[in-house]
């Protein structure tokens, strides 16, 4: 099994190391005729990179993206499209001192056992610089999911930021994601139920630790009679024309008077709003001193010169989305028209 | 996407509604060779229907598997192994009231959307019974894991079966699943990490609602400092020849001093154990009424006559179990001999 | 890779040795409402057989389909089509001499190197038996394509069957095939062009030996300027309609004078019909008598009693025709309808 | 199903347009630690441009490879080599009378039909410039080969090209393709026969219109006590280090006294030199005037300005090796090691 690619209608393939030429990637499978927003993909960057956000990286990449191919005239083809964004700044001699040490807490240890080699370089493949790649995709994946009616809404659910910040200690968090305008009928059965899916795509995202579905943990304290989610008795809106707004309010609207399963019974939309909830660990990485690992078994504390997040969770919300577009869109593409 | 298979290198699909003909299965992938254990498997169906459980299902399948191809003299062959459990103690007539009607909670409603036509008898092809075929599969990759030392050990966490029971409600509860003996270097980076690939199987069963890895949800509100996994200075023990109990107590040879982690950083296994969590809802059946809803909307409390358990939770362990040893064993065939 | 799955959307897994307890497959991802046509499963399984065809095998199977599941009065719901045949009509005994020895122009040795233990009886996984599995589910795609409009009619074109069969010895021939109404648009560019994963689809046909796609070999000898197909003055018809002979006699409507290219360029259909020729080797079981080799590397001939075709590709028809059906149906269910 | 991916284990993903910015491919799946020589990719890129070969195409792109991932000091590091190579020499406005008009014989009807849009400039997707990225990653697959003592060998079976080049004809012609060195096993029964996956192969190279393995059509005229390959009583020899001179003096210690097969039988290697013949149709464009047709069907000579071979299948050698390198390395990857 290869780890590299992301869907099987709506096809993801992400390349680059964190300090290589580039980081990119390759989606198969857009349909042709979409014209790209492209602020909004610049936008959707934006947002990951925490732009304004108290607490994030110093390392501040322009994220330029070079379009390769798939797009013309700024509409797409229906053949791949390739795109990939430069590692501008790095610093690679900050990591010189990891050429033989492997961070506690870190991929360094795995890497190096399943490949017998590994580029050292700000974490590499493992680095969350690979996320560019999904961001983007991302965000054409919305794109074509605003033209089906389709909204995703996540927002962090973090204590306390700053007391965090201030003693330079890491948090971790959970991300809320809520998902408008997906009609009864979507998802597979058995396996490639819609939960499982989004529970794959969800958990592939650097630092994820847990996945809820719907009212998640709390479903497992109630009783039966508390959880079955009762019909309403009219029929679900069509929520292609709503705004997002009315999308919310529709809840007097909606087929279920309450929605714990999180709009997925059976592994299949029911048209209510899809809820889920992703945890995230904290950065592991200890600055300015990690300990560390080396071939032979030896442990040493070593200073690390790279830049990372206090509390990253916050540039993770457009992670979370933009996976759970390349989920739902992958669902959705082979009934979309090509033009 | 289709919904029915799983895993790329040993693969499972499976067939079968509640009360048609059979459920069944092929898997494709399995290395020539190995010499089955029957009555392994057989004690494997009989934990799944909860055999002297209180509180389960008074459905009692005899479960008797016919092999149909794949095992010659009791050894595989390398081919497809197809298999076939019949659906004996049906009483379809039981569901008749289902026909025009739509249960609150459960997947007849999204079945109906998705396909405009559905099998209403037991829950057809979405009932649990179709996990009969996921347990025979899952216990033959318990055998190939075995031969490679990895055994999987799971149990429930689960508050109060006993005052449930008795005032007929259902209740859900928890699951925790322990793998020893993975060795380091298992799983792929990016989108198929090992805990994405857990956390999609998991959440393909039944009911299931959470996934966590490792510390999971407690994870979120630990400083980066308390969550890393720090090294210990002697390395990773060979897993292979050890019992449980020496896997267990081989904390101080483990490669980290805990385990917040559950085994996998990177999303590669590090050699040590594997730790997940995953969360059931209760049986949402409410019997013997439960609130219905038909196509035109219109909403009734109609007579239910099935069989449902008040506590489904000790019969998801084999499950979670069986869904687990499909995972692994599909990124361990490549690497597996064919004789 | 695995070897017993055709097709992505429309997706058949194959099972069974000629010898086992039966052969069969599962069918995941045949839309849910199509009325099937059992008696026409039928006249295709007898096509097969050969029946009432000179100088086909003597083993008589009645071929009687038991279905599992996915089907529900008549009706197929969408979930997964299983389906076996029992193997009535073996004797395996006639093989015990093949239990050390491996037959020239057979699998028995690639098998037997392959997997390191193989069914020897009638020619285990490797016998033409198991293209029943193909007909069943060929004989479903071609029920749905025919509601798209497209038929496929296949013929050989073999010079003297009579006198092979006269002598004893076996011969081989060509089958062509002409698919009608498959509108443009159809196949995709690159790898999966439509030619390509037809001449996938043939090659995987026992005793398939070369593979042309319209004017084929004819045309690596003629000049581009003969070879191009020059576009007519009218536009394609819509074939959906239009009975086989319609069809056949629509070229006058063809979007091209000629069809050289045998109904595909760049990978995909331009609306001509789809026409490609596929060259079988005769039956290599020399009659009684037979060279084989052991493991030690030992030749000797030796007496083979199983029963064997003199001419096979009148038979093999029927299994273009699934393989052809197949191929175009994995292209077109993405689009098609579940009710 | 997508088409711009070819493999499973050792997984090429295309992309790039003719006159776009870059044409050029992912590869997911190469084994860590493989050393490049860069030079060998170079001289590959060579063979392919028809470097000194008379009658091949004017456009003289120097390809130079832009690595971007996967690569570090030379040597592979597991994760995903990119590459682009950028389209310099384009000359789009050569195409301008393409816009609306679609040429005889081409793929501009097909893809405006199936995409609703394309891009005209020198066949958009559909030209042969594709291939370079198939040349760069089969060169990757022949270099690991070559450490597995398999080696591919090609030739053109052309009747007369100086003929043809000389009235500014253009004309086709055959390849005919050796594998040496591969053992016995290789391949999958069924479905992914060895065979049936390089047919796949080969009819995926533009312009392929016939595959024939080993003794191919030759193979329908005979009979079956001339077509079957005998054993020899000696074992297959060791491929590996064997000189490719004799490995083609080593029939003495062939497993078989003939290869009509070519090397595969019931889809599996059996150790003798794999061998098929690939048609290629001839250069379909008329210079320097085409027949074409507009999206309203009315049909029109017009001047073409681009540049074509006239006979491009002494170019086609290395796209031919190419894409058996492809196939072969897909089913050897799983058991190669990482390092």
């Amino acid at each position: 099994m290869l780890g590299n690619t992301f869907g099987e209608h709506f096809r993801l393939t992400t390349f680059g190391e964190s300090h290589g030429t580039s980081v990119g990637g390759v989606i198969d499978g857009c349909p042709a005729g979409l014209k790209i927003d492209f602020a909004m993909i610049d936008a959707e960057l934006a947002r990951r990179r925490g732009d304004g956000v108290e607490g994030t990286t110093e390392r501040k990449e322009s994220d330029q993206i070079e379009w390769q191919s798939g797009i013309m005239d700024g509409v797409t083809l229906g053949t791949p499209i390739a795109f990939l964004v430069r590692n501008g700044d790095t610093r690679s001699e900050d990591y010189d001192s990891l050429k033989e040490w492997q961070r506690a807490g870190h991929a360094d240890y795995t890497y190096q056992k399943k490949y017998g080699i590994r580029d050292h370089r700000g974490g590499g493949r493992a680095s969350a610089r690979e996320t560019v790649s999904r961001v983007i995709a991302g965000a054409i994946a919305k794109q074509l999911l605003a033209n089906e009616g389709i909204s995703i809404i996540s927002e962090t659910v973090v204590a306390d930021l700053q007391s965090a910040t201030s003693d330079n200690q890491t948090i971790g968090g959970k991300v809320r994601c809520n998902i408008y305008g997906v009609k009864p009928g979507i998802g597979e059965p058995v396996f490639n139920k819609l939960n499982a899916r989004l529970a794959y795509a969800m958990m592939a995202i650097p630092s994820a630790v847990s996945f809820e579905m719907g009212a998640g943990l709390q479903a497992t304290e109630m009783t039966g009679a508390d959880y079955a989610d009762r019909w309403n008795e009219v029929d679900v809106a069509d929520f292609k024309s709503a705004t997002t707004d009315e999308l919310k309010q529709s809840s007097n609207q909606a087929i279920t008077r309450t929605n714990h399963c999180g709009g997925v019974q059976g592994g299949i939309s029911n048209g209510m709003p899809i809820e889920f909830t992703v945890g995230f660990h904290p950065v592991v990485t200890q600055i300015p001193i990690t300990q560390c690992r080396n071939r032979a078994g030896e442990v040493q504390m070593i200073e690390i010169k790279g830049r990372h997040d206090r509390c990253h969770v916050s540039r993770v919300v457009v992670i979370v989305e933009a996976m759970a577009a390349l989920t739902l869109i992958d669902f959705l593409t082979p009934n979309l028209s090509n033009h």
